[in-house]
């Protein structure tokens, strides 16, 4: 196998933010050249299934500032420090939601974008959902709207991208995938 | 339908590189109140499913840095300033696999991480492979490894999350869920 392995020489910090950081690395590449590498580090988040008794899948709209744009997604957020990836599951889903669950099935996890960042995505499965008297609020600066639609409905949502989340997109054809 | 709408009120740069840009900002949400928003510029990028004539779909081994491993992708790549999606596309199919195609089918596009960066990826499919003569040379710091797999293959491989990238596995997933 042929080597392709990078080795750190440097890392340059660029910015400390609230969600990510930034850093530079500068490396050796395999043939012994250097080249820097533009790094954006995230905590990680999830992504949460949610079906409901009836077979309608919840998904939230939520305005995407990178995009300037509202997407339909399946719900979902960052990894607090020191959280277990089902706890975070289990508190969006029900601060988005205003559904909880006792059962969560895990489903896969995937690299959003490889390329620039290390952001991980755990991806949970749940037909478990009950509703909460009173709700977790959300994080003070998140809106959303929520849909219930059914699993026919989401397919032809990717296939027509009004889904155009890659997570969301990704969930939904697993879901049509019986094999998974 | 709720007013999901952020308003700028300001942005500042925070960084200009050669893959991403990095700013923050100031945005009023919905109900009046501001916030921050940490956002990467991305230039888009393109992913290409070449299928050969004993239908083997040709993936690249790449370290990726920002995880510090190597993962199995479908062949990809940045657009260029004022490049064509289809013209990356064949671009990077030639320099990363050795292939090209006079014919690309467009499967789809999605936003890989919509929470803090715009990045889309364009996604084409192509079963008109010939192999190149005197290939395109890859980018300067960039090396892979080529693997060809049937799509059964394929697919046991994002089962098993050895395939763990997700345009990689949603591409997979596609080619997999016949209604597509």
């Amino acid at each position: 196998m042929t080597n392709l392995h990078e080795t750190t020489i440097h890392t340059t910090s660029i910015f400390n933010g609230k969600v990510i950081n930034v850093q530079v690395d500068d490396v050796t590449l395999p043939n012994g050249e250097t080249s820097k590498r533009e790094i954006v580090k995230h905590p990680g988040a999830v992504g949460i299934i949610p079906i409901t008794k009836d077979n309608k899948i919840v998904m939230v709209k939520q305005y995407r500032k990178p995009l300037n744009k509202t997407l339909m997604e399946i719900p979902a957020g960052k990894l607090e420090s020191g959280e277990a990836p089902e706890a975070t599951a289990i508190r969006e889903l029900e601060e988005e939601t205003g559904y909880t669950s006792d059962h969560l099935e895990y489903v896969t996890s995937f690299y959003t974008s490889p390329g620039f960042a290390d952001e991980i995505i755990y991806l949970y499965k749940t037909n478990h959902l009950e509703r909460v008297e009173d709700k977790l609020d959300m994080d003070e600066d998140e809106f959303v709207e929520i849909v219930e639609v059914t699993l026919e409905e989401a397919e032809e949502l990717v296939r027509e991208q009004v889904i155009h989340d890659a997570k969301t997109a990704y969930a939904i054809l697993h879901l049509c995938t019986l094999r998974f």
